[in-house]
């Protein structure tokens, strides 16, 4: 699939939801589904399902529906890079350690291998089976242990300080916890994940739908 | 605002992230930012943030650029809800513990006020001051704390076993923190978050940019 150009986001997001689907459908001895069921699954239509798989090039006899085990591992071609991606996250609070045993043992290509934090009774110990080394070491650490990505979890009033050492790290691609949107130089991939924001989004909606029903 | 149709989602968490940037500046005694400073800081064009700003009705004297208190006023008198949003928690395991750390004491217009557990040690007890309920007692206890919205942070595999019981109490909004993606009726507000796919997201598109280095 070389040839192909990088998806957009929000199919991308839908393939890894998709693939988590039919991920649990093999485990129940489901061999096939409809593209209908597997949309409805997702609160998505059948035909937006369709223009997915036919943008990652995927086509099937559709009398049956979909073999699952071979379009689970077509996506997993598409979404995958070869060799699993290491992961570090920095700061090793609750909400890092909730991700981490969050992703422990779930058999994804992408692995948790180390956690950075400043607090010194936390470096130098194994959480949950992670080892936690200095954020002083993160460059070197990154280097050895062939690290791609940060989760960012650190407090958000310290979020600032850590873009520089990890740009200089060489880190690749980030996924920002703190509610602190950040800034990368180009090249560096970031997702900004606040929980505040999608909360506060579930809130407004709340609001407006009460707002229209008293009308 | 109340002649305003509800805005779209993507303007909702640009606001909610725009508030947040500016009760940063007011606490730093900033009291003005220029259009193009706050797009700045959110990696956004000045484009974006002023059209964002004319949908919600909001005009300013652009020599200075705008006040920063009275934005952020104008941007909560949009978002909220005349009272606080009461918010539950639904399985107080890591995640849900952090979420709570995290929420508490932020000073927004959601609070956390219980949480729900099937565990029953934790059943009875405070955590991080919030008293932890049965999940038997959720309709009950949702109608005596006026909760409206729900943060699904539970095991994936029993996520589905929650839906009805969230309906039956009458819960207007959801934010799904599990990996599987749930249906609720038509009328009730879901965000889905799953830590996965975006981390997947990441992932693909550190892939796809070292591919593109390589040719």
């Amino acid at each position: 699939m070389s040839d192909l150009q990088a998806l957009p986001e929000k199919t991308v997001e839908r393939l890894s939801e998709y693939r988590r689907t039919l991920l649990r459908c093999q485990k129940q001895g489901i061999t096939h589904i409809f593209s209908h069921v597997l949309a409805g699954m997702h609160g998505l239509t059948a035909v937006q399902v369709r223009r997915d798989l036919m943008l990652i090039g995927f086509s099937s006899d559709t009398k049956k529906g979909y073999d699952v085990s071979v379009l689970a591992d077509f996506i997993s071609d598409i979404l995958d890079a070869p060799q699993p991606m290491n992961i570090g996250v920095i700061g090793m609070g609750h909400l890092g350690q909730a991700i981490t045993k969050y992703f422990n043992g779930k058999g994804l290509n992408l692995k948790i291998v180390a956690a950075f934090d400043v607090d010194k009774e936390k470096v130098g110990t194994v959480i949950d089976d992670i080892p936690c080394y200095s954020m002083d070491s993160l460059a070197e650490r990154v280097e050895e242990l062939d690290i791609n990505i940060v989760i960012l979890s650190c407090p958000t009033r310290v979020a600032e300080e850590v873009v520089l050492p990890v740009v200089n790290a060489g880190i690749k691609g980030v996924l920002n916890f703190t509610s602190k949107p950040l800034n990368f130089p180009l090249g560096i991939i970031v997702e900004n994940y606040d929980i505040t924001t999608l909360l506060e989004k579930v809130a407004y909606f709340v609001k407006e739908q009460e707002r229209g029903d008293d009308i």
